[in-house]
């Protein structure tokens, strides 16, 4: 029985430290139809990411280029770095039923809403402002001065939960993975996701 | 860490012959969190059915009082008997944090949502309307004429689909169960219903 029922628009968005790539890697694990758009970004990689897989990785002078063409769905310079969404790629994939997963800085998510309103959006917490403040310092891979600003973002990013449709918190990893996994359920679940569905019900 | 986040009440209905009453057993077994509401009904008890468990039963007079009274949130007379959700104890169970899943004719499922628009509707569909078929038939306790006067209620029930937030598909018992669990997961997700959760994770 093939549905002609598109797919779905998932942003996720996460303070730094809430374990957002840990997440989303379980969800994709999970749930063989979620897919993640690949970002661009101006940033080095860091050790063990690949281009292609984790980003694409570009200069800025690429970046600003493709910005031009209008060729994002979304971009945001955060510090010193560009990120952006490639559009086609998403579009296609929505189309043809999978659930794609937009990872996307709070400021950019935004820009998503506005072009795509129909998209979901999910923003991961940390259990208490303090579990956030010990994981970041355990990473040990920045300075003090790091993780202050990292904190201080953190915290203006949580003020701004209410711009998202769904909060989930990272304390225990399976429970938020299951948490994302029956958001996406629900939203394929809804109505307007389902008409096909239904004609062919009554139809048969 | 307490939560003051309120409850959810979930309006579920569907065509007779789809295992309504199975997969709000089952939920409410899965989910302990899960209350039902108990209907007042002036038709005769089935064999089996308890008075305060299945249905508060009444007779044709009783239940016309209460009307007067406006101590329904909603009733409907369906064929020659009327069915009535008595409102108090619901509201109080909600403002207690629970999920109260009310099981209501389609005719009166509208009626709730204009008194609770923050209520969330499921729809239960056959997945056919031949298996529906076969289904009414194989339930041997009513006669062809009044297996033919479901059908004809149940298509025009399907129509109204449309009118419900959600739609689960009842094939596999199970997979409904969880696509009943998963949409009031996610609803309890919802930024609206988070935050006082919020609020206590940038406070710690």
């Amino acid at each position: 029985m093939a549905s002609k029922d598109k797919g779905l628009l998932v942003v996720l968005s996460a303070p730094a430290g809430c374990g957002k790539d840990t997440v989303l890697a379980e969800v994709k694990k999970a749930d063989q139809n979620v897919k993640q758009s690949i970002s661009m970004t101006t940033r080095l990689p860091r050790e063990g990411e690949q281009d292609g897989v984790d980003y694409y990785f570009t200069s800025q002078e690429d970046f600003e280029n493709k910005i031009k063409e209008n060729g994002f769905l979304e971009y945001v310079k955060y510090g010193v770095n560009y990120y952006g969404t490639p559009k086609k790629a998403i579009e296609e994939m929505v189309d043809s039923g999978k659930t794609v997963i937009l990872k996307i800085e709070v400021e950019g998510a935004g820009n998503v809403r506005k072009i795509y309103p129909d998209a979901v959006s999910i923003f991961i917490m940390p259990p208490s402002f303090t579990e956030l403040s010990r994981r970041l310092k355990n990473r040990g891979t920045e300075t003090e001065e790091d993780i202050c600003r990292r904190l201080k973002i953190a915290e203006d990013e949580m003020q701004r939960a209410k711009e998202y449709n769904y909060i989930v918190i990272n304390d225990d990893l399976s429970v938020c993975v299951n948490d994302v996994l029956s958001i996406i359920k629900a939203e394929r679940l809804k109505y307007s996701n389902m008409q096909e569905k239904i004609k062919e019900i009554i139809n048969n």
